[in-house]
């Protein structure tokens, strides 16, 4: 299994695909200071909590080099680890970091860090091979048509994507009929970057509005909703793309199986559930005026997020296994 | 209860306000012509289940004084019922006129079907005001957030509108705090229409992408979901805009009243139950580039109404009276 598509690569310096201007313009942004990855994830030149968490962590191994202090990196760590508020991934990862770099001296830490960062990059992307081929194991029968929401692909992790990563399993078993890719309003995750990768890859891909959601899954073609995640709570709450949580009330009331795909990285267990996950509030202006102006003086309700109970998830599929129920005590075994 | 919103008026000719242009653009388009009427309602220059039968009403009425001819208005009756295929009220104003006309020698047709014309546009208007007063009758306490989808108001009815006069009617007793308009992909007739609509008359609104829904419904901020209608079967399936049944999943599960506000005229009793209503699929383009343009190669799924099952449904306000539970035999009583 194997993606043609990358969100991050590191040579010298890290580079990272503006995804704000896909799928009209391949674009690689330059990254060579912390401030200009803690830019990069704010705008969404870069998004996906696996994405925005190795982002992180290669700009805090370059900022060593620029200045190897560790009450600086300590100080950037920060920055970048609040850079958006429901990734978990984009904290822990700051954190080992920031581990990595108490641990040795500054002559070491730049390079020290580096390895660290790279080490972490391989890591997602072993982490989503094997999420692969789990999921597509657990998901039975041939001709399947499967629907998921935003973008949980290459482009929001370091390797073959979570939920996409699944659906590329599937696709490489001969098993996938077609990926259904919810458009994402409002900043068209789904539209521009789901069906951009899907395309590229050569998966048969179609997309549509979030409102045809309940007409499809209705018509009883799709096999299977599988999501991504950017916080896990320790109750098994959700927190992903706003529009999951209605996506999984559907697909409960047809008994059309839910997946949620993430690394154990997206579990916090310092988040005893769903309502202790910050959800971060974007501007009114990302729905009013990106895509079409709306009537002048209307402002909108813009939560970047939404958190979908256990008990509509069929099953957590993360490296180190299914989690099914899931539940409070499931989630404590990956903790173990 | 007013307004200060007109979707059509008639004086010599038929005016319909362009739809399309809206908000950026308050554009009268002139009918003179069967033909023009036909071309209006499938490029949704003018749209909604009610309004799009009162234009078909004029048109037909026109057409006379230009040919009356029996044979050729039912020939124009017939493409102006088929001009779109979901909304009930279309077929149902056209056999209203045709009829009239057959009842009428020649040199008479043209004046007694602008009568009559004028008679379904006083009976939409009335209708919509006791739709109003029933509706925000039914719904109790002060402070309410209400939600809608797409555009039930003045541009979709020849009054103050369905979904959009029970919030007027709340607004005009200062029980209404806030009303929330779903943007409704892909044309956006809540961000556009809606927005605009309400704005125009001083009603507190705010817009939200349809994946926000399940966010907002579990946020218990919402007291009640209030949506109009295109076509309901005997057994009490809705067809309305695509994204309807995903709500009224939400509102069920969240126990928030789900209304449905629409003439009698919209029940189609010769429908036995839902899947007997036809659902029309929309060009791929609407979705992938009318506001932006999806990857090249990747096509939409792009139905333009779903359909809520009956059991989701708290109550249908119609004229006739408010019908709840919704079922066969409730809605028989409105037959009679």
């Amino acid at each position: 299994m194997q993606t043609s598509v990358q969100a991050l690569r590191f040579s010298t310096v890290l580079e990272v695909l503006d995804q704000r201007l896909l799928p009209w313009e391949e674009r690689w942004v330059v990254i060579r200071f912390a401030a200009e990855a803690v830019e990069a994830i704010q705008q969404l030149a870069v998004r996906g909590a696996p994405a925005i968490g190795l982002v992180a962590a290669y700009a805090l191994a370059l900022e060593a080099r620029n200045n190897p202090q560790l009450e600086h990196l300590q100080r950037w760590g920060e920055k970048l680890a609040s850079a958006r508020p429901t990734a978990v991934n984009l904290p822990k990862a700051v954190a080992s970091m920031v581990n990595v770099a108490a641990r040795f001296p500054s002559q070491e830490r730049a390079e020290k860090m580096l390895q660290k960062a790279r080490s972490l990059h391989q890591e997602d992307a072993q982490a989503c091979l094997t999420m692969a081929s789990m999921g597509a194991e657990l998901l039975k029968g041939s001709n399947l048509a499967v629907l998921t929401h935003c973008n949980a692909g290459a482009l929001a992790t370091g390797g073959v994507g979570t939920a996409l990563g699944v659906v590329r399993g599937l696709h490489a078993q001969g098993r996938l009929s077609r990926l259904f890719a919810c458009e994402t309003r409002p900043v068209l995750q789904g539209a521009r970057l789901t069906a951009w990768e899907a395309h590229k890859d050569g998966i048969p891909v179609t997309i549509l509005v979030e409102g045809a959601t309940g007409s499809l899954l209705a018509s009883g073609k799709i096999g299977a909703v599988v999501v991504g995640a950017d916080r896990i709570a320790a109750d098994g709450w959700v927190a992903n793309k706003v529009g999951t949580y209605p996506l999984a009330c559907l697909a409960h009331r047809h008994g059309v199986p839910f997946l949620v795909v993430a690394p154990t990285s997206t579990i916090d267990f310092s988040c005893s559930t769903g309502s202790e996950i910050p959800i971060e509030m974007r501007s009114s202006e990302e729905v009013t005026s990106l895509f079409y102006p709306a009537p002048v003086g209307v402002e909108a309700y813009n939560p970047a997020f939404d958190l979908t109970p256990p008990e509509l998830i069929s099953a957590l599929v993360c490296e180190q296994g299914l989690i099914a129920p899931v539940a409070k005590h499931t989630l404590a075994k990956v903790r173990a």
